[in-house]
This record gives C-alpha cells, sequence and structure tokens, in this order.
C-alpha cells in the first residue's frame, strides 16, 4: 500500500499510481441515498470517479451527503451526463452490471476473471468504466448494448435483486481485492512479538519441573506421552513473549498457591 | 445452482445441500435500518443465519424490515442473544470481521483465502460464524479474542469504515463466490442462438457478391486482402443466426437501393 495521495480531481485516496481506476456510471438513479452510499463503498475500496447519468432527482441532491459518510470528495466530484453515450465517451472498456439475461449478444464476466482484468487496463493506461442501472428496473437493453461485457454477480437465483449502492459495493470491492494488498500492511506479521523457541522451553521446563514436584507423572512410563500431551498444544499455540511470561505467572502461581493449601 | 429449497429455518434460497451456512452475528447492533440491509445482502448471496447479540434498540426493531426489502425470512427467523459466547456456542469456526490491528495473537486472514476454506468447512458439516461490530465502534478485543481468526477486507487506508450492511455484503458475496457459480447458470452460453459456420459462409458470399456488382474489388490484385478485412471483423463479432440474417438483408437493402438509385 502506497502513502495517502490525491488523485487527477483532488480525492484522498492511498494510492501512489496514476493508473486510471474505473468510473462508476450511475445510470438514471433515482434516491440520492443509494447516490451517497455507493459514494462511500466507492472510496472505501479505491474508486474515486463518479458519473451519473440524469439523476431522477436532479443534482446535487441533499439526501446524498448524509449517506455519503465523509466521501465528500467522490460526492462533490460526481459529474453529470444526459446520456449514457456522453458518460462513457471516454471509456476503453465498459461493463454493464446485470442479473438478468438479455437478448442481445454480448459476453458475460463474472466476477473472478473481472478485477484482474480491470487491473491490467488500468496499468496500461486504458480507461474504463461500469454501468449500474436504477433501483427499479435495472439497465435497459439500450443501455447494455453500449458496454462491452456484461458482469453478473453470483447471486441466489432466488433472491437475486440487490440494492444499488450494494452492487456497486461488490464492484469497488471486486476492483480492490485486484488492485490492493489483500490484507493490509497493518496487518504485517513482521510487527509480531513472538516467543523465541528457547523463551517456549524454559516455560516447557518449567511447568513439568513443577508437575513433578506435585507427582503428576505417574506412573512414569506414560511421562513422555504426557509430556506430549503438553508441549504440542501450547507449540501449536504460537504464543508472544508476554503471552509466555503470563503462563510462566500462571504455573507460578498455582504451584505456590498449592504449597499454601498444603501448609493451611 | 440448484433449485430453490427452504433451509432448516424454512427460509427460501437456491441450494440443494444441507451442509450449513455462515452465520452473520451482529455484536451489538445500532441501527435498525443497516439490520434490515444486512438481511437483503445476505439473502442475495445465499446467507440465512442471522443473529444479534444485544441490539441497542431491542428486537424486533420496525426500522428494519423496509430495508430488508423481501429478505423477511432472514429478518423473522434472527436470532436475539446477551452474550457473544452464547451466540457462537454451537459454532466450530468464528471470524471476527475488522480493519483494526489488535494487541492480541490472533491469526489475520484476507479474503482471497476466506472463501475456500468456509466452503470446505461447510462441506464437512462443521459450522462456521463471523462476528461484524457495531456502527461506531466495532468490536472490542473481548468479542476479538473469541474468534479463530481475524477477517479483513483490502480496503483504501485512508478510508477504512465500512457501512455495517456493506460489511456484511462483502462477506456474504465472498461466501457465494466460494459456492456458487461465478456466472449463473442463467447466462449459460449453450441456450444461444449461435450462427453455424454455413450461415456465415453464405453471408460473406452475399456480401461479395454484391461487392462484386458494384466494382468494390479494384484492383483485383487487392481482392484477397479486402476479403480479409471483411471476413475477420464478422467473423470475431460471433453472430447469431438472426444476426446474420438482419446483415443478409443489410446487403439485400443496399444492394437493391443502389440498383433503384441508379434507375432514378
Amino acid at each position: 500500500m502506497g502513502k495517502t495521495t490525491k488523485d487527477q480531481l483532488g480525492r484522498i485516496v492511498a494510492q501512489e499510481t496514476d493508473s486510471p481506476v474505473p468510473a462508476v456510471i450511475l445510470v438514471r438513479p433515482q434516491l440520492g441515498e443509494n447516490i451517497g452510499a455507493a459514494c462511500r463503498c466507492m472510496l472505501n475500496f479505491g474508486l474515486t470517479d463518479l458519473r451519473l447519468v440524469a439523476p431522477r432527482d436532479g443534482w446535487p441532491n441533499p439526501a446524498a451527503e448524509p449517506m455519503a459518510a465523509g466521501a465528500v470528495d467522490v460526492l462533490n466530484t460526481a459529474r453529470v451526463f444526459d446520456t449514457v453515450e456522453e458518460a462513457v465517451s471516454d471509456l476503453q472498456y465498459v461493463l454493464a452490471a446485470t442479473a438478468r439475461r438479455r437478448e442481445l449478444e454480448i459476453p458475460v464476466v463474472g466476477t473472478d476473471d473481472i478485477g484482474p482484468k480491470l487491473k491490467g487496463l488500468s496499468a496500461s493506461g486504458l480507461p474504463t468504466g461500469i454501468l449500474f442501472g436504477p433501483e427499479k428496473a435495472g439497465l435497459t437493453n439500450a443501455d447494455v448494448v453500449l458496454a462491452d461485457a456484461i458482469l453478473t454477480y453470483p447471486v441466489n437465483q432466488a433472491f437475486q435483486s440487490l440494492n444499488l449502492a450494494q452492487a456497486v459495493n461488490i464492484f469497488a470491492y471486486i476492483w480492490a481485492n485486484a488492485s490492493l494488498p489483500n490484507i493490509p500492511d497493518v496487518f504485517n506479521p513482521e510487527i509480531s512479538d513472538a516467543a523465541e523457541r528457547k523463551d517456549l522451553t524454559g516455560l516447557f521446563e518449567h511447568l513439568e519441573q513443577e508437575l513433578d514436584n506435585a507427582g503428576f507423572f505417574f506412573p512414569e512410563s506414560k511421562r513422555a506421552l504426557m509430556s506430549q500431551n503438553i508441549r504440542a498444544p501450547l507449540t501449536r499455540a504460537k504464543m508472544t513473549v508476554q503471552e509466555v511470561r503470563t503462563f510462566r505467572g500462571i504455573v507460578k502461581a498455582l504451584a505456590e498457591g498449592r504449597g499454601k493449601a498444603r501448609i493451611k
């Protein structure tokens, strides 16, 4: 993950690249709330280029901003077009998001393939975009024929109508999944404070010494197996330095507590 | 994709399997709207087992149903628990969804790996689930330690706070992406009405005959190249029977029209 920079439209994105990111084109969207929610999930996954074709309630729409929840840069730089043709005029590869088969001979792509494809086009400097239809009816065939391919999601065929912003969210995720580290650097395991093997061995020896004192290893012939059953799970647990320290404290406390109980 | 059936809680899913599907556990959710929206996207992607831990505004919550948009089966069979421990008590593998690194030694998994893993556990009959925290604060460390692993998304580090329902949506999609056909059967290309090669050859011959009549192939030495430039793009277009018929009509109309124009 690169440092946080601003893209060509001045919006905050954690990317160093100058490659174009896919445009999200909402065709005749109805609810401002959905437009705002789309802005938020776009920015969550690094998308910033929002285009609106003939939004039903005009633009700007005051219902959008609360749902954008901070993604106001995406909201404020959204561009409005009268027609889909104008909205896609600068794009090299356009998808149409739909769950319905059309009486059109247009290739259908699934989510497995589209992320790497869009990333490759973007890396080559080619601008891409995706059309999402209005809430009630979805894209018309006249919209879909303007696309190079249909993108469809692996939905439950018994309940396949996605909310508009949720559909944008899945697309934005697919983009991020192809173009950002799958596990963000903030989780980098190198920061981890893993115990060294000698710390673990020290814990085992301490524990087994105290168990010996308590007469735990009986009969003696079972000692090796019993020891294995102690060491294996604690090794699998992959403890930190601090956790090993805590466990040594536990052993000490139990051993000394046992001693105290005996004294009483 | 299987036929539409009902799962063990009586909800409509398009799956034939009796394998458990991952439970979605919303921990101390605040807004009924988000709970309802989560139901919708769960069902969109074949998830049906919703569990609520101490929902802020009680349960049922009238704000949830409008956002569930038809996924009322998921809503109505949601189960409410007082604690996370109770909500996960029957599960074999539990994830915690968080974008923040914790001072906990718990494995971190990314979205690339988790779909196949959950599918495998499910296929073995092992119930799984995922914890999502409340809108404002997310999961506490006390919640996260109850999980086997943290699941994190490849988010824009400059704007990483997802809406609760959008976070559920991504998880549900990941499940579907691992367990349902990536391109739903409704798009099965076998249904397609692709033209046979002889239809295409017929079109080429018709077109080239009319072009010959019009003196198009000049000079004769360029005929082969000109013919290639006609045939290659029309082959790439992978036309249907109906489209070939339309193109033959075009050739005929242009040829006859030209004749008419000449007569005038």
